[in-house]
């Protein structure tokens, strides 16, 4: 769905300098744009990295400079990408109405509009809101809700009693409210801790391709609003996870553990268990958290620690091995001096 | 299912301590114990423990203090236990009878009160032992054995040839038998390895969603009795188990690794394919094992190592940066020394 | 299937040293042999390991020792060796013909002898090439294209759009085309960044169970022509992996790193976004690599070096609490010296 900015001028409203023919594909962060996106920026920073950018053309605030790039300037930059974003997002290609291959169980309330793929499962006692999507070969358990507008992902797997909120998105594969990883050593035998707890997702997640969220102990394990999740990541037993979190691929969260909100979680990091994250702290990528961090933390490493403690450290490392032949050269050098002095002290 | 702790000494005899009506709406262990839950303590350190966990009420041994927490006092502690666990063990919701649309292979063999999902795909020459359970979704492929009490979920695939012991629990998405991923490079092509082996599972394992346990080359994987495994765990071909291991969320065991019995790995973990780790060794969270571990090691780290050095080294770690300000200081103060005691001489 | 070596020369020609009648139960690489196993050596090194391997019988050039091991004598060994690899690969059990439960889309074009198995829903529009082998329980969106030849096991998922070439193997529970994980914050809302791009992959893949392939936000994710991927990996959207790769077992690829061709990466590894690793590069497990890599390179560690440095570096540390002490002695014996001198030089 190849647009001009001239396009996007008319909807947006703003003023084109430059080639209002330049061709937009697409809408992309300045970070992460390839050729045909359009990005914004608001401040010189990011102008410059949106300057370096291979963007098509920048969304710009009046005064703000972008060398060599087309520019649509508006009063709010942001707002105005936002409403790119809606623009760009094609429709998406979803099963329509009920399928007659679907077995849906007693009691089941099914919002209008909802599609249900081909050979789904649904259980007992299920609710489903307006204009739900369920892609083919999809297992509902009994009791669990699902908002108006949610989409499930063919292949997933969402066990009972869970409680989805509206315009989440779940891809395939992933499983919501399998049993938390729980036992008791008795007389040499690992006996299973009963999970009689659920799963809640509130409103506007979107949990990537075979995730897994497994259900409470007791109570719930919640993943809050807005916040996002990526692949193959696990959330254990009783975890909390605040509003607009990101969790990048392969992260790990160990049962009990708690995020605040705006939480950044790298790929591939573990979080200890019963360990409790501030909100706006940040996590790079494959650290291990062991404790508690405050808000707006910036941790790195393992054991995770405050990132440019952790540079600090790297750069030492490297100069290790020197350090090494250093110290033993002292050693000899003070051996010799403690030699001479005390000839010269016989001497003296 | 909420009881008092008066139904419980009803159910295993001992006296009550403290107020006999006191909910109780879960167990656990005392380190992971919620409000509600009951626990047990047989020493004192996890008296000290439980009661200053959120636990409801403490399951102890006359005499054993438990500060300002409700009792039950039983001769034998663990033992009772495990009879609470079983008493909050709620009838989980399974399906029922073999579905019409279940598709069976010829030559299967099914056991008394052995239920079958929808849209199952059940292979040629299968058993399934008395009252097993298949969820919907799930694929079984030809030569598969399947215990009695074994219970799969959703959206499983089980290759053909796989043996399934008594009482095994196995999550939504997991795949068990898939070909281990081997290939001999010949001429610049990655040639496949044939894998003609099988996965065995012994009675009583567990085994959480989206993990892989990948069939052997030849012979065979093998899980251990009693062995639980957590989600998105990778065990590949010809790995080899013991008996009652716990292995956490994320961890990988390459080719041809074997683990003794009681061996416990954190999350995260990754063994060295040909790696043994003895019985009863313990590894962190993100440890890296590269080679073979005595029985009852306590390892942490990458390459892992005794955690005791580990912790050592982690602690010089941090005092590294101030280290490598000594040295330099120390070098400049030893070449002040040489030059000084080299004037000495001169005028000596 | 056992076989003896005489069989094997049968068919291969070659001449035999050592017992003919040995018999032959699989075919391996020389670091991965098992009883039964044969091998091949080419060069005296691997002649050593094949000889303390626990082979049966490994395949030779003239002249090339592998003392206490029953030969066959060939010209070229690696030639041999995967006409040995095609003689074990037993015929896998595969579904046969068009399921009848099976639902398949408008405009769909299957090839001669496509089999396609139970609970399969195929989009609209699909091409599926001659041979492919589809098992039952998969789901496959509108517009893929599948090759001649290529086999999807149970349990996967592949999104629309999505190209997938011959001979290609993908195996249970993963997912190929998802989207991927972008979004632009706007006014504290993580707004979704569209993706409309799609996933390619080229001939002779192998995919392992439970890995995730995302779709592009423009343009493609592509995985080269004879790369082999291990299970539980996750492969970002806009990556690009080049030809004959080899990538183990829950390795992560953030978005848009791209790959050479040969490269391989151990099990675990991270790859961070936009890294760029040449052709050759070799990725140690566990490893995270942050920037980019030039061709060859053999790297390890995190963050990732050459390998070398990253062992003189765990080499050093070992020795830092040691060096710790030494620092302090070598503090107070320069700290003596300077009071002995000062001393003289006062009394000199």
């Amino acid at each position: 769905m190849p647009r001009t900015l001239s396009d996007i001028a008319a909807l947006l409203g703003g003023e084109i300098e430059g080639d209002a023919q330049t061709p937009v594909t697409g809408a992309a962060g300045v970070d992460d744009a390839g050729p045909g996106d359009i990005v914004f920026a608001e401040q010189p920073r990011f102008a410059d990295e949106a300057a370096a950018s291979p963007a098509a053309a920048v969304i710009a605030p009046p005064g703000l400079a972008v060398p060599g790039k087309p520019l649509l300037r508006v009063t709010h930059p942001r707002m105005a990408f936002a409403r790119v974003l809606a623009l760009f997002q094609s429709p998406e290609r979803f099963p329509q109405g009920i399928a007659d291959t679907a077995r849906i169980g007693a009691g089941t309330t099914l919002g209008e509009g909802v599609a249900i793929g081909d050979f789904c499962r649904i259980g007992d006692g299920v609710t489903i809101g307006d204009g739900a999507v369920i892609f083919p070969l999809v297992f509902i358990g009994d009791n669990v809700t699902i908002g108006p507008g949610t989409v499930i992902f063919p292949n997933v797997t969402i066990y009972s009693d869970t409680e989805i909120g509206a315009r989440v998105r779940i891809h395939a594969g992933t499983v919501i409210g399998a049993d938390g990883f729980g036992y008791v050593t008795v007389d040499g035998q690992h006996e299973k801790i009963p999970h009689m707890g659920r799963v809640v997702i509130e409103d506007d997640v979107e949990i990537g391709a075979c995730s897994c969220i497994d259900r409470a102990k007791t109570a719930e394990t919640r993943i809050g609003q807005g916040t996002k999740i990526d692949n193959l990541v696990q959330v254990a037993h009783n975890v909390h996870l605040g509003k607009h979190c990101l969790v990048a691929g392969q992260t790990g969260l160990a049962g009990s553990s708690t995020l605040g909100d705006y939480v950044v979680l790298g790929g591939q990091v573990g979080i200890n268990s019963h360990a409790h994250l501030g909100s706006g702290t940040r996590v790079a990528a494959q650290a291990g958290v062991m404790s508690d961090l405050p808000e707006n933390a910036t941790v790195s490493g393992y054991p995770a620690q405050e990132h440019n403690q952790t540079l600090r450290m790297w750069a030492a490392s490297h100069r290790l091995p020197e350090m090494l032949r250093t110290v033993r050269a002292l050693e000899r050098r003070v051996q010799e001096l403690e030699r001479a002095l005390s000839e010269k002290e016989g001497s003296g």
